[in-house]
């Protein structure tokens, strides 16, 4: 009787750690973590996948490590993981040696013009991330964002959205789902029900969307019932208060958001995951387990990052002694698991057996070490450049001015995968003799503090300046004083000393429209909405500086 | 009769392809490579390997893609290929996850005043990196250097160097080939006859050592004399011309330094490798195939980095043909070759059956990926953390200023695998209140141009500086105005200004000894040989910023 009640105690800790999805690092060891405050050491991430946890989320490493870090997860759990990782944008913007593809919102604007056109673009890009994310071990990617990103000052969504309306979103993020999942992993409808119209940033507070239920349905709601008849395995919560929903909790913790819209009115059977536990908005305001029980209580299926996955569990089995939640409803959330996961393995094993004779990915034989080994299949990486081209804007012609000062903006020096010594928007003015002043938040101010000539020309040096600017996200819409840099004012200013030599914006739309208005005539200008070393070749290749690059990679040639 | 001279021609233009080592990239796949002008792609790679080119020299990637890697590779090659790597400051030193250790400089200042202690820790050094190579499948460490670093304005050796006098130098040199080899891996001695004594820097022109034969065994050829007496597998040749040897032939070209000088006097009988053959000093001379004849002729058995492997190769042949080169010549250099890989092979099967119960590395059964895959060994973490304690230099207290700015210097942002957004050099400064600012060569200017004011503080901010220099090389030596930044007089400049918070030096004993001169009584300051994030945690706990790393790599988390 003990021995029943004990093997039944263990068998329910069992099922509740199944439905915990906890985060790791992409890198092998524990010194090369990168977040090593959110991402379990090895030790923890052995116990807990020893215990029964049944997902990890990863972040960070190469394609080659990934591909090692999954064997070895799957290794340290007894049971088929959920391996997931946030590649919104191709396995290559986490992953480096996979394919890294233009922002989703770039197809959101081919779509105006070539709505077909797009949404075979929205497939293929679904097709290449579910085959690579395959080929190294993920079988769950966490997109696509279904969020309407009507709102260009929002600081979280933005460009990782697949639309400004709902229409174009829901078609596209459809696309990219079926593409996706013909491949053999699972997607994520997200952030439900819609994290387009916030300006609040959620990693830090907990946004609010006064919005009427009509008026979700009208503009929110739309691409998750897109996503959901296009077959997405699951949808993940946001943290956002909608007091039409719910005056008193989160959408991830709201059982009137969970159960009653989502599996009630969106008839929505798959699984309903929460976004990342830790974010600041539930943290601050719950506790790990308390947290991790009203998502439950809510709806949700299975729990992200739990800002402590023992205290996740243990709260989990105290609700359960206490009825607050039943076992069948665990039962329930972890067959949803396993039916996702068999159509996984299913898709996978159709998908690899369909690509027959072609290129699969991996089934070279003279190839040791399988997929990906030497970077993306021809045909992703023709897609990579394909939705380059498509995606890039130009106007203005070819540089003309002598060659002066190339500055280069970004966030944060220290964290540019997109720009090694060796990326286009270096080498190449470099190359015709310009030189590279690199400015982020954390050097000597390049600012002069007068709103009329803002940019402290003096500590750059003499000549013409070429402005990179790599900028996502929108700290520049409106006015030039608002908020951020302004760099609607250096414009001016650099045009009245005739000084502006060219103009390059890598990432926001909203930038490019708000500084392209201020530009003088024929001043060579480009934009492309991604800002990987390929669009950096295409844009500058577009200003005369280098060759546009071709197919096969060969731009870092 | 046709056939037999068929395959004559196919066997000798095999044994010709055994002799170069071309380079490659650590990385799988060719879009990851840091080097494309350097490193070949894969497609070219295979091809020598398969035509029988029998050593690889590898930079860039994580320990975990270096694995992988050199299975690769010795899956495309039909024989036991050499692998090496620059590897002189711990296998970490060039891919992430092995251990990085303090350079070779910081033992010989030990050595002062512990010579025994320093000598048992020189062999600790080799005993861990070629415990990590041989894991990682690296059979070749390219160390330890035996140049003598008697001029502190060498810009090339430096802290590369086992010493700046012939004892000390030859000593740890010794120990350090003796720890390494005994863990089966070869090491190479380098750069014969000596490049410690040089100012130019030899990958960009050649330099000339003009001493007498006298001075050269007094000073220069010790420490060869000491590595070869330990056995030392390899030497490496210099790119220098030494007029009293050779008047017209640089080091790695010359029959009088290679087969008279190192193969007659010091009676070396093992392997002899050039230098990279593709650095200026060599490459703008000769062309890509005669440099290599003539390294051949002048008795070097391997051509390390040709500028093209195929001219090389051709050209060789043409040399043989033509009877400057005799087969037997060549013949020679394939059993030296082969001499050496059996020695590694034989010596790293009894060192890892040494290891015995002890913790050999890769041995643990429940750890599918082998190896390195969560980082050192115990033993290994504990070796970089003692390195680094015993070479801290730290004086006048800990920080009492209110937090103002923590300046860091750093040569390029863009390549900095030891500042990460985690680094202690960031986060500790931040957690206590400082406002990090990054400087490096490429950004706005923080100099105002007066030579007794020479930081424009306006740019940086308010409150006092902690200084924290990551300097390498030597720019500073002598005044403070001689060709460098200005450093001694920043610290008058701050110290009269009543703002100069503390001073942490990461890297270069020259400027340490130059700048505490400068300072004044009680400011904090601290001087660590390695820039590593253990070497700042260190640093930085000194003057009061955080706890002291301990053993376990704890430091990051």
């Amino acid at each position: 009787m003990a021995s029943e009640q004990g093997d039944d105690a263990a068998e329910l800790r069992r099922l509740v750690a199944d439905l915990l999805v906890v985060r790791g690092s992409g890198h092998l060891s524990d010194g090369q973590r990168r977040y090593p405050r959110w991402e379990l050491d090895n030790a923890s991430l052995r116990r807990l996948l020893a215990q029964g946890v049944g997902g990890v989320i990863l972040l960070g490493g190469s394609a080659a490590e990934l591909r090692q870090r999954t064997r070895q997860l799957q290794a340290w759990s007894g049971q088929a993981l959920l391996i997931c990782a946030d590649v919104e944008e191709g396995v290559g913007q986490r992953f480096e040696g996979a394919s890294w593809l233009v922002p989703p919102l770039a197809l959101a604007r081919l779509h105006r013009a070539d709505p077909a056109g797009a949404i075979a673009l929205a497939e293929r890009y679904g097709r290449c991330s579910g085959r690579e994310a395959r080929a190294l071990g993920l079988n769950w990617v966490l997109g696509p964002v279904c969020d309407v990103n009507n709102n260009p000052a929002n600081p979280v969504i933005n460009v990782r959205a697949w639309g400004e309306d709902p229409a174009t979103a829901g078609a596209l993020a459809a696309a990219f789902s079926r593409g996706a999942q013909a491949e053999g992993v699972l997607c994520c409808a997200k952030h439900f029900p819609g994290h387009g119209d916030t300006a609040t940033d959620s990693h830090l507070a907990l946004p609010l969307l006064d919005h009427s239920r009509a008026r979700l349905e009208a503009v929110e709601l739309p691409p998750f019932r897109e996503a959901i008849a296009a077959g997405v395995a699951a949808v993940m919560t946001a943290h956002l208060l909608l007091p039409a929903l719910d005056a008193e909790r989160p959408a991830t913790l709201s059982a009137a958001v969970l159960t009653d819209l989502l599996r009630g009115d969106l008839g929505f059977d798959g699984l309903v995951v929460t976004d990342a536990l830790v974010m600041e908005a539930i943290a601050a305001r719950y506790g790990a387990g308390e947290a991790a029980v009203l998502a439950l209580e809510a709806g949700a299926d299975l729990v992200l990052m739990p800002a402590d996955a023992d205290a996740a569990i243990a709260a989990i089995l105290a609700a359960v002694a206490e009825g607050r939640l039943s076992r069948e409803r665990l039962e329930t959330s972890r067959l949803r698991r396993r039916r996702a996961l068999d159509l996984a393995l299913t898709t996978g094993r159709a998908a690899a057996g369909a690509a027959g004779a072609g290129p699969a990915v991996g089934d070279d034989p003279a190839e040791p070490l399988g997929p990906l080994s030497n970077g993306p299949l021809a045909e992703d990486r023709q897609l990579a450049l394909t939705l380059v081209e498509r995606s890039l804007e130009h106007q203005g012609g070819r540089l003309e001015s002598a060659p002066g000062i190339s500055l280069i903006r970004v966030d944060n020096l220290l964290a540019c995968p997109f720009l090694s010594h060796q990326a286009p928007a270096l080498e190449r003015p470099e190359a015709a003799g310009w030189r590279t002043c690199l400015i982020d938040g954390r050097g000597p101010s390049p600012w002069s503090g007068q709103p009329d000539a803002p940019l402290a020309l003096e500590r750059l040096g003499e000549g013409a300046l070429l402005l990179q600017l790599f900028v996502r996200g929108n700290p520049f819409r409106g006015s030039a004083g608002g908020g951020g840099e302004p760099w609607p004012a250096v414009l001016h200013q650099l045009q009245a000393l005739n000084r502006l030599a060219g103009l390059v914006v890598l990432g926001s739309p909203y930038l490019w429209e708000a500084l392209r208005q201020e530009l003088a005539a024929g001043v060579p200008a480009a934009w492309s909405p991604a800002q990987t070393p390929l669009a950096q070749a295409a844009a500058l290749a577009a200003l005369g500086l280098g060759d546009a690059p071709t197919g096969g990679g060969g731009f870092t040639d």
